[in-house]
């Protein structure tokens, strides 16, 4: 092979490899669980950050405030501040953010119709441990 | 409203509230980026731990090992010990793990749709600040 197919092939594979990571840090930005909720919430339509925060029980106006500061960065959400006493915030998500919508909704489907398999799954898994425990003290 | 009416009404509402925590915690196992992309991985086949960790650089031994070890926990996937020498050890997604695929390989192709909309999205954001803090200066 010579250099100039090498040095190509080793651009594709580094490519392929940057490519692979990237995708696999949005990811983690996405598949974040309050950013699932926050975009779920928001899909709904525009909202105020309190109905937000009504929606979401167990959030904290910290991990709230975070979360839509994050959406807003990267796109996915507007922040608009309207200069009434007091000021009203309406938050809604951009194009790309509805784009975001049905593939969190199908892993939240899956979510919501294997967690009662997932559990067992994990009660079997402890129960087979402890007999392996049992196993070992005798 | 009679008093047996309002304590349905409470246990629904506290029973969709608990519902919606649990599929959020569920979610943020699932929506983990490790668990994404060796899900992802083993969506080809049965693979051996060494080709698992190839398929995914960037993944440490430790990290590969925790991720495999929730996953066989949650029934997702399984671990098969050949007693040869050396051992050998393979892991297969099961049926419910196969479930899985289709609605991460949705987020994982909407993210590598969009990303250049969120790098383009996330410099704007940075560059408004910028803008915004040499107002505050003058």
């Amino acid at each position: 092979m010579g250099n100039t197919d090498k040095n190509v092939r080793d651009g594709a594979t580094n490519c392929a490899y940057d490519h692979r990571r990237a995708v696999a840090d949005t990811l983690a930005l996405i598949g974040d669980k309050w950013t699932v909720l926050v975009v779920g919430t928001l899909s709904k339509g525009t909202m105020r950050y309190n109905e937000i925060h009504r929606h979401i029980e167990g959030i904290s106006q910290r991990m709230l405030t975070l979360t839509l500061k994050g959406l807003e960065r990267d796109g996915l959400v507007t922040r608009t501040l309207y200069p009434t006493i007091p000021p009203r915030v309406d938050y809604e998500l951009t194009e790309l953010g509805q784009k975001l919508v049905p593939p969190l909704r199908a892993l939240y489907d899956w979510a919501e119709e294997f967690r009662p398999a997932m559990l067992l799954a994990r009660e079997k898994f402890a129960g087979d441990a402890y007999q392996a425990d049992k196993r070992i003290t005798k």
